[in-house]
């Protein structure tokens, strides 16, 4: 059986993004599956007490540095967000309305919104702007609005962030791996040296 | 004219440690100069209103997993100090005070401190500890037991944080490079290509 990696983002994250961009390169190498799940981090952020790195005095402006030379370094297209970080409860619904019955199709549009939010700088905490771009990879935008109020569809989001915070993951991007954790786009060479390797 | 470093650190940050393990070997293959400058991180935490990661509900755990999955990675001996973190003073004093006239001396005492806390769990925040560790590399007791108490040398360290702040160095480890910061252990890399290429 294949190796699966969990990959845990928030679509807010800059790191989950750049993670998005390298994840399937990495698979490829290790041949092994990766299970994309979005969660409102947001939440384990209130729990752990921390706040994004840009509110943070002197770390602030050192991120945004980072940001783009890490853009640059990878060779990712990057723009910082005019709202940044935003809410993402429209898109982890988006996601997992449509996960249940297609996961190649939500994470097609994984990628779309984490591109739309940090190339194109859309706002992917409005419902509008999430249908908006589910259509451009042709996902029926009726069905879709409609889905990001059905409670069952809110539950999907709520348990998956449970699921989460019960997997004690607390970043984005963070991986685990047949239950060993990874937290940061920083860590992708030892996740993939571990699943290569089998662990040290 | 060389490349010069600038390598900042908290003599109590693991990650701190592992660079130091690491940053000859980086500094070799960029045909590199790197200038050691410990400094108290402990006053940047209290501006930027951080907590050390251990302190950090969730994070906690996991940090010292990645600490010794980190070290086994780089093959560099590693325990968790019992005590952790702890006051640096006396560690940067000593440091300081040879530094003013013996560069390659100071970092061997640097090298001493780092690696008698983090692998034989000694207590650096004491003076006598500090003193102890030094003889071993043939540094005079009373000398040194004599600069920890010279308000010339407090003086120094208190001019190494500041110096620090002025630099925007908020972390451990910290690099800085033709006026190119670089935070944390995971962006040798990225330092590296830097020196090399001369950035991007």
């Amino acid at each position: 059986m294949k190796n699966s990696i969990d990959f845990y983002f928030d679509f807010s994250s800059p790191y989950g993004y750049f993670s998005s961009e390298k994840i399937d390169e990495l698979a490829k190498r290790c041949d092994c599956e990766v299970v994309w799940r979005p969660y409102l981090m947001g939440v384990v952020m209130k729990i752990t007490e921390r706040k994004p790195l840009v509110q943070i005095p002197m770390v602030n402006e050192y991120s945004s540095r980072d940001l783009h030379r890490l853009a640059r370094f990878h060779g990712i297209e990057f723009n910082v967000p005019s709202t940044f970080p935003v809410a993402t409860i429209a898109a982890c619904r988006a996601y997992y309305w449509l996960n249940q019955n297609d996961t190649a199709k939500s994470k097609q549009l994984a990628q779309s919104l984490f591109r739309a939010y940090f190339i194109e700088d859309k706002l992917i905490s409005k419902s509008d702007v999430v249908i908006d771009i589910a259509a451009e990879i042709d996902i029926d935008s009726a069905k879709l609005e409609s889905a990001l109020n059905d409670p069952d569809v809110k539950n999907l989001v709520r348990e998956a962030t449970d699921d989460a915070i019960a997997q004690k993951v607390f970043g984005s991007p963070f991986f685990v791996v047949d239950g060993e954790p990874f937290w940061g786009h920083d860590r992708l060479d030892q996740l993939e040296a571990w699943v290569k390797t089998g662990g040290w």
